[in-house]
């Protein structure tokens, strides 16, 4: 059996082996499922950056830029972090700058993989389907908020371990505890999901539209996979 | 309402406001569980440090000396890290030096709190008690193994979110996961646990009676506190 980890945030990641893996990057709202529906929806690359001067400054190259701190849009950014905006491949044939209070981050700390993945509801059965085709042990990386544990990442944490069960084996405390959560609040995650922080953060924000989208699983057969620096889509 | 919060490793711990809030360390397998049972059966008092040197010189205090590194007791000491070595009153009257891989390290790491409580399964209840008697918000300390995340001291801290949750909210995504994780899992700590990375280091070491006795719950009537930079009970 291949092996799946949880590293609950990137402040922990140095702790970790990353070489040889295939490491999936989570950050459910919303960072990771906004790039899983821009690539869906036809935007052709996603840079990530870790400070909005310098995503700011890939306007001057023609990308689009899209800020976000603090669950708001960043000032002079043309968008924000919410998913539905790429819908109905509004930004089709485009390029994307992208920057985000944890999911960023939780990228560029991901370096040394042998292959480095986004993770969403949205194309959870896609990302499923392509690790168990591949011979790696998986590591998931899950952004949190600044710093600390979260509850919606480590709940898609928890189901892509449930979901890989017949190929990888929970093979760390981390695995074991969020696929048992997910056994236990899985058939109903916004429920559960609304007692967490950061959803609380979200509603405040007048999102709801966002959240939604968030959770519905497999809208999209496309994988996210960073290569040469660049997120690209990939048909499953 | 009071908060319960918890944080997962030392490593995040920089991350909590300490100040004002009641912290209680937790490294069930074993330190914190050796701790409660060494001041249950009459130890008058434990003083904690990092390093095996400067706790191999207490010997020349008149401490009684324990030294762990990786499951195993240290050369050159008297007791590794076993709680029923201290049982029935065994080293009643004596003063304990101790040093582990990482329990010692957590408390020294909870320095800034209002109080520093150490928290097992056999006094699960007495602590539970003292806190709903105090009037401060509570953050569990999970020790974790060498900065991850573990399982035995997450569970022990759902347990205590659980137990609190009449005077004190679950105020964080920690604390949400992992009452929950405790109410689907808390009937069969044993079994559970089992699969737990670190339970498995310690069967390796022939030690299942140690195992047995860290998950028992309420055999002492007793809270282990930190004053003073020293470790004493106080019956509750």
């Amino acid at each position: 059996m291949r092996k799946t980890e949880i590293c609950f945030s990137p402040e922990l990641i140095h702790l970790y082996d990353l070489q040889e893996k295939i490491v999936v990057v989570v950050d459910i709202f919303r960072a990771t499922s906004t790039m899983a529906a821009a690539l869906a929806n036809g935007v052709t690359e996603i840079k990530t950056f870790e400070n909005l001067e310098s995503c700011k400054e890939m306007a001057t190259n023609g990308y689009l830029i899209a800020g976000e701190r603090n669950g708001k849009t960043a000032p002079g950014f043309q968008l924000g972090n919410s998913p539905v905006a790429y819908l109905q491949n509004k930004y089709a044939g485009q390029k994307l700058a992208m920057t985000t209070t944890n999911g960023t981050l939780a990228i560029s700390k991901s370096k040394g993989a042998s292959e480095v993945l986004i993770g969403s509801f949205p194309n959870l059965s896609a990302t499923v389907n392509y690790l168990q085709s591949q011979k790696k042990d998986v590591l998931i990386h899950c952004a949190g908020w600044k710093g600390m544990f979260n509850l919606e990442d480590s709940l898609y944490a928890g189901a892509l371990t449930k979901c890989l069960e017949s190929t990888h084996i929970a093979s760390d405390d981390g695995s074991l505890a969020m696929k048992a959560l997910y056994e236990k609040e899985g058939h109903d995650l916004k429920g559960f999901l609304s007692q967490a922080s950061h959803a609380k953060r979200l509603q405040n924000h007048n999102i709801d539209s966002d959240i939604d989208f968030c959770l519905t699983l497999d809208l999209f057969s496309i994988i996210g996979k960073v290569e040469n620096g660049v997120l690209k889509s990939q048909e499953i």
